[in-house]
């Protein structure tokens, strides 16, 4: 997706949100507040993924934390584990389990630090079933037919805590299909190694990293393997915002499962913001051309907490 | 009032809104914003309004429009004269004319085109008429008190438009006491004096400019001559957030006519957003000191339409 200048004031007001998440030092505000104006100032601004990636690197350096949302995504699983039986039965004893396992796994996608930065781990609970309500848009038929047939498929993470939630939905289907990925190091909320543990999941199915930090999927900086795992896949499945905006053009079929949070993304699907969406990308040769994210500056995450 | 790291944010949007408004010439849009993320980058960032003023400075060079809202000012003249008569009858049979026409004069200040860029002059009426039943906080006796006993009275205007019903309150008072002061340049949709004539203000008192096309009252970016006005004269009324975002601080009594229209006003001034109020300010020398807009890069403006 090709980003609009609107992403730009919008994670200007990311930068200050996060950073005052993570500490009260005025004078550290202020540093990643003009650090990521001058950033900003000379990004291809259309590539708002990059800068959101940026300046969650920044609150790592200025305050010293290396994964500053630890606390709450540990926090989001614990919820998440605690609200997992009740919706397995609602989902198993609906009509419609796999559908509606679908819709609770792109509900569970409100445990988003990003676009909302003061979102209350306490009021989880009740947000996530109002957006279990929410209107279910997109081709969920096409969806379940390419799933019933694939053999090998890649499903893109997207936060600790939500994963549980897609663990509902992993648990209909077979799982020496399933490959789940997550990130390589912290970026927001999204999850990590540790998460799919804390979810279960190393013990259900396949589990990778992407080899970066980024928030969705910047193909480019990510390691030649999951590259080559993602080129190769019978099926992709993506979840959340930030892979829409970072693969939608991309030229091979994936599957966007994703909770509509702006009016920009939700203009470019065609769904309002609120909508749970099943979307399958359409794409032209010049529209992934566009997509490239230049590797000018390609930088891989070390994770400090790994040897090599 | 020493500005907020949020206000950063905020103007970033604007600057974008603002651009958006003049041009619908995408690559001027991204210049302008390019070069907005560039400056707030090395700006103090508690010094909002000066942001302000040359985010709009940038707008002028960049569309090649001196005064990009002269037709919206035009309009909200034309508007406000519209809606004259109906509302100096409602405050002249009203129980308390001079109160009502303070408060008719801040319920006018909703006609502001930098916080509100896609405010449509049609729906001013309305609005108005909701923010005239806006709660009015604030020592409205001290003001009313100090206003019968001051002679030179200095009025900082804000928007064009609003001076129309700023005029229906100095109607009300001795107009020989009375000095409006307009900006000597475009700065949003601030009034200057062709506002100042166009609402019949200079036929009724003296109008005088403050020599800056920046939002609010930089001091340090007057002239001279008004300086010294602002200094002596008995009393001060300064209507806006603008104002009061610049001024608040100064060691002089000033009395702020505004409506809150962003949270962190009205934190500051202790009323919630849209009310109307009435506040002198207070202040210490160490605040007034840290108010001071350091004269580093002085820029009087140049009125292109006259001479010398």
């Amino acid at each position: 997706m090709k980003c609009s200048l609107d992403c730009i004031p919008c994670l200007v007001r990311q930068s200050l949100m996060v950073t005052r998440m993570v500490t009260s030092d005025e004078a550290i505000q202020e540093k990643v507040l003009r650090e990521t104006l001058s950033y900003a100032s000379n990004l291809n601004l259309r590539q708002a993924p990059l800068l959101s990636q940026w300046i969650y690197r920044q609150v790592r350096k200025y305050t010293g934390q290396d994964d500053p949302y630890l606390q709450i995504k540990r926090e989001s699983n614990r919820m998440a584990w605690e609200l997992y039986p009740k919706w397995k039965e609602i989902i198993l004893k609906s009509d419609a389990p796999l559908v509606n396992a679908v819709r609770m796994a792109i509900a569970g996608n409100i445990i988003d630090y990003g676009v909302n930065a003061i979102l209350n781990t306490s009021d989880i609970p009740s947000i996530l079933e109002k957006s279990y309500h929410s209107p279910l848009m997109g081709d969920i038929g096409e969806f379940l037919s390419a799933l019933a047939n694939a053999k090998d498929i890649l499903y893109l993470a997207d936060n600790a805590g939500e994963l549980i939630f897609d663990r509902l939905f992993i648990e209909l289907l077979n799982p020496e299909h399933i490959t789940v990925v997550v990130k390589a190091g912290p970026a927001i909320n999204d999850a990590l190694m540790e998460d799919a543990q804390a979810a279960g999941l190393t013990e259900l199915c396949q589990v990778i990293d992407n080899g970066n930090d980024g928030p969705g999927t910047l193909l480019d900086y990510c390691s030649p393997e999951f590259v080559e795992r993602f080129k190769k896949a019978d099926m992709v499945i993506a979840k959340g915002q930030a892979n829409y905006e970072t693969l939608e053009g991309y030229p091979r079929p994936i599957y966007f499962l994703l909770k509509v949070k702006c009016p920009l993304v939700g203009n470019h699907i065609g769904s309002g913001v609120g909508s749970l969406v099943v979307n399958k990308n359409t794409f032209t040769a010049s529209e992934a051309e566009n997509q490239r994210v230049p590797a000018e500056t390609v930088i891989q995450y070390n994770n400090p907490n790994q040897k090599g």
